[in-house]
């Protein structure tokens, strides 16, 4: 089978067809429009066997995994995903892997109607890089760089269940066996939060996903902004399993270092909480100042030492 | 050096800004507008070490090569590219490689305008992704679906070096010392007919850029058109290198499965052949017919038999 064959067997869906697209997969490119009014917002992730992912990782967790990767970052903009293009490289060419990542990948992407304009296979170490399209009313998308004095930090979900679930993937910790598989599906099958970034769009001055860690990314966010912040550990929230599984020192490590938790981080103002909260489930977990340094402070607003490492990615 | 810095010092050019984009490097997603009246036009390709390139290429090479190799999609549609993110893998951090890559690549990019808008580097196997994107005025892409009954079949420029080159570097054939420095360069540094590009689309009713081989991408476009053709094989434009190399047979079948030419391939009317010819230079080598075959004609109209094989990418 050559690359032809395998992009259209594998590759060309024929169950997302958009309206916008006037030139799909097939051509030297893709012809698109976009609708008057909007802005057009686009990023790019590579997820390589051995650094990103472990060995043996099923085809159908790489396909939700480089999804989300991507979308989150749309989400995160406050935009809505339309597009996209895929880049395998691929060691050898095996049928029931291609059929596994080719069914999960289109499953996920009709569900929020992304149609694959692009595409290139070859031979090569297994390597993905995805660059996702979203559309957003001209003006509107969320940026890091808008958090304002006194706004509240908040954050979409729990963290640190996705380092926690590597962790024990990696045997650096025991998992109990009755969390294993929740854990597991946490790690492997993250969910971009597109629906939040949406509602977020018309209420946070600031935005940015927690991919590198909540200490990292909220860094990224306060230095976009020129801003402090002071972040309640006591108000971080952390899901059931990693506060059966571990201390309540060990756990905040996870989730302030941990990274891949793929939940929004964003920044709004005070007055605003209160119809935000009808709209979205989010939790309060800080308040941006005027330093320009980041706080961690216990229950008493007393300043906390932790390791303040995320993921690096050399 | 973390990703972050390494961006920044090797990734973020600040010497093309323009005015469509919104938002670049360093958020989740860059936000670019696309102008009214225009549709967008993007492709994606990547180039592996050990499959795509010969280990060792210097960087300044694979800085030329995955443009080119992009761009090149870009004018075969008749777009003017604008925007491109790039993904690049990296089995070590070397400054001097850095250096090497991102001046060659920005030069280039300067040259033609084109805006870096998203990236990312991590560890991994040598290998360049990049999607690149173009602007044109809506309805007048070119397509490889276009070719009509009688158009001539015409290509911008001599055809057949690059492969040749090529097994010279693979020592599958002798090159002369004299010609050896042209030739490589003819390879390895290879341009993206965006020019001709724009100029075709206001003539070319089906256009392709030839990366796999005269054959194989003529078939393309014959394919997508529901055509045939006759290509003349006395009309296939040779250099002067390769003639003084090979003889005609051997010659020939460079130009015809070499690939990797980035020449544009292209169908227009007879009647527009002559207002073409001033504006740009180009060589008709065949003509679109209703058969839905693609015959190898030589000077006496005899059909002739060849090796119909071009690159595969698996």
């Amino acid at each position: 089978m050559d690359e032809f064959q395998l992009i259209e067997k594998y590759f060309n869906c024929n169950e997302i067809h958009r309206r916008d697209v006037k030139l799909g997969i097939g051509d030297d490119a893709a012809i698109v429009k976009v609708p008057q009014g909007f802005e057009l917002v686009t990023t790019v992730d590579t997820l390589v066997e051995g650094i990103h992912f472990l060995k043996n990782t099923p085809a159908e967790y790489l396909a939700q995994r480089i999804l989300t990767v991507n979308l989150s970052d749309i989400a995160s903009m406050g935009a809505k995903p339309c597009w996209m293009t895929l880049a395998v490289t691929l060691p050898k060419v095996q049928t029931k892997w291609l059929n596994q990542f080719s069914k999960v990948f289109f499953k996920l992407a009709k569900q929020h109607q992304i149609q694959l304009i692009g595409g290139n296979v070859s031979r090569g170490p297994l390597t993905f890089t995805l660059n996702a399209f979203g559309l957003v009313p001209k003006g509107t998308a969320l940026k890091r760089s808008g958090a304002k004095n006194r706004d509240l930090v908040c954050v979409t979900g729990a963290l640190g269940d996705s380092a926690l679930a590597l962790a024990g993937l990696t045997k650096k910790i025991k998992l109990p066996r009755s969390s294993q598989a929740k854990l597991r599906a946490q790690y492997f099958a993250p969910q971009a939060q597109i629906a939040a970034g949406l509602i977020l769009r018309h209420y946070a001055n600031a935005c940015i996903d927690i991919s590198d860690g909540l200490i990292q990314d909220l860094q990224h966010l306060l230095d976009a902004s020129g801003k402090g912040a002071k972040l309640y550990l006591s108000k971080i929230p952390l899901s059931r399993f990693i506060r059966q599984i571990l201390d309540k020192q060990q756990a905040l490590g996870y989730a302030l270092n941990g990274g891949e938790d793929y939940q929004l981080l964003f920044t709004v103002a005070a007055k605003k909480i209160a119809a935000l909260e009808k709209k979205l489930k989010f939790y309060v977990i800080g308040q941006i100042d005027q330093t320009k340094r980041l706080k961690l402070v216990d229950e008493n607003e007393e300043i906390i030492q932790l390791n303040k490492k995320g993921y690096k990615h050399f």
